[in-house]
């Protein structure tokens, strides 16, 4: 099942995407605060009844969790290709460069980077004039846990969604961690909207993403380095997962960096992720 | 003035401790959800009035931040002396390894990691056998902003507290990025409370820790390679700080990966950091 959260009518609401894609059945909710948790605020209920089915076109999308309840968890060069291309790119201030990493690198963004399909990501030159785009499988997670072991992840795993990493480069390389280079303002468009995990085949799923309908991305998360049991077991290791955690899983190849000269995003620029199973998670860059 | 907070009769409370810091006064507060944003409840209020005066020693300290909003942001190799042992320990994967940072070198902790003053530190061994200390100063934001200039930093400032900023080593330089390393369970000890900007002077507060007695860290905050102004600027660079953000602005010399052979914590073992005008943060150290 795919959930949305969502504006309808001034009101923040979520409600299930069916399977045409083009209705969501609103929920009726009871009087509880969801509007952080967005559709993370399903786990563990029962389904709610539908009040009314609207079209999607009539609906503005938000980021299925407007505003995670602690940074996002992000992992680091785990497609083989990208590990290649981000290494020989100047910006890496990792020690694996130029090599696999032995174990997975696990960074995070502010939860207050989220924004959803359709919102603009956007560009300050004044801070960065080298933005990135990066299309991942996002997991979240369903049920606590600590010291996961490796069989048991997946128990844990609720659903998945798409993450676009936007990446400030120039700053990720400057401040050797991650954190600010990733945290800028709206730099986590999240979305179209969270699909339950028995739908999607971690084995075979296809990952794209277009950049002004140009193909950059165009790779499969059978491609990962470090799976998403690994991931997850990983993080685990002496840390309490969270539900509503959210995971981004690492890019494929073909970002800006990976071209000579590098193509960066600029105001204008029409962003574009598939992942399939999913949806398209789409947004627009503007300049500050 | 020192605010904490603190549970009195089973419930959570906040209060003002007296200068002589052996009485607190526990404020009479309206129904409001505060249990989680502890003392920083009281940032752009008026003081809530005495309900009564209690002994320290009666009273159970939290955290005076017990759960922050979203995770801790740290500052890594930020004195000059520790930058030198950090970087020989064979752990620094960091780009600056061998030399002082140009940049502020910025990570993140979880907001679950963070205990108060006399809860125990955990330690799996399973997990890490190379768990470490590291005293230091934390900024409490009081005031929203973004892009903010070096000369207005300090308005931003509401206050300051102790972190021990407590570090797996091994899993700090296994997974490159510092995430997983610096946020296992129960490794972030803060307090014993927060006392105002204005009682603490920047050029010249000693800052120190002792285990198990022994004086390790033994500095001062004007060793900073970063000072707190240019820390604020730095983050702020395109970053929206949100009141009751917490920054960590690192530790000075001495910590366990410091010694050859490393001296890291063990079960039984007691930390006590001090820092001139805050106060002794002290939490003993259990084996899981």
């Amino acid at each position: 099942m795919k959930f949305a959260a969502f504006n309808w009518n001034g009101f923040k609401s979520i409600g299930r995407v069916l399977e045409t894609e083009k209705v969501v059945e609103r929920f009726e909710l009871p009087i509880e605060n969801y509007e952080n948790d967005g559709v993370t605020f399903l786990i563990d209920r029962e389904l709610p009844s539908c009040v009314e089915t609207i079209p999607l076109e009539k609906i503005t999308l938000l980021a299925p969790i407007p505003r995670p309840s602690r940074n996002i968890f992000c992992v680091g060069k785990n497609y083989h290709e990208h590990a290649k291309e981000f290494s020989s790119s100047g910006f890496d201030s990792s020690a694996s460069k130029g090599t696999v990493p032995k174990s997975p690198i696990v960074f995070s963004k502010l939860p207050e980077t989220v924004i959803g399909s359709g919102q603009p990501v956007l560009i300050d030159k004044n801070v960065s004039d080298a933005v990135d785009y990066e299309v991942e499988l996002a997991v979240i997670i369903g049920k606590p846990g600590k010291n996961i072991s490796r069989d048991k992840t997946l128990d844990h795993v609720w659903g998945f969604t798409i993450v676009n990493d936007v990446t400030a480069r120039d700053l990720q390389g400057q401040h050797s961690q991650w954190l600010i280079g990733k945290s800028q303002d709206t730099f986590c468009p999240m979305g179209p909207w969270v699909v339950t995990a028995d739908e999607i085949n971690l084995n075979d799923t296809p990952i794209k993403c277009w950049i002004n309908g140009e193909l950059r991305q165009d790779s499969n998360t059978n491609q990962l380095i470090f799976d998403i049991p690994e991931i997850i077991a990983a993080i685990s290791n002496g840390i309490t997962l969270k539900k509503g955690d959210v995971i981004a899983t690492g890019t494929p190849a073909g970002v800006g960096i990976g071209f000579k000269p590098p193509r960066y995003l600029k105001p204008g620029d029409q962003t574009r992720l598939e992942i399939k199973g999913i949806g398209v998670l789409e947004n627009p860059v503007k300049g500050l």
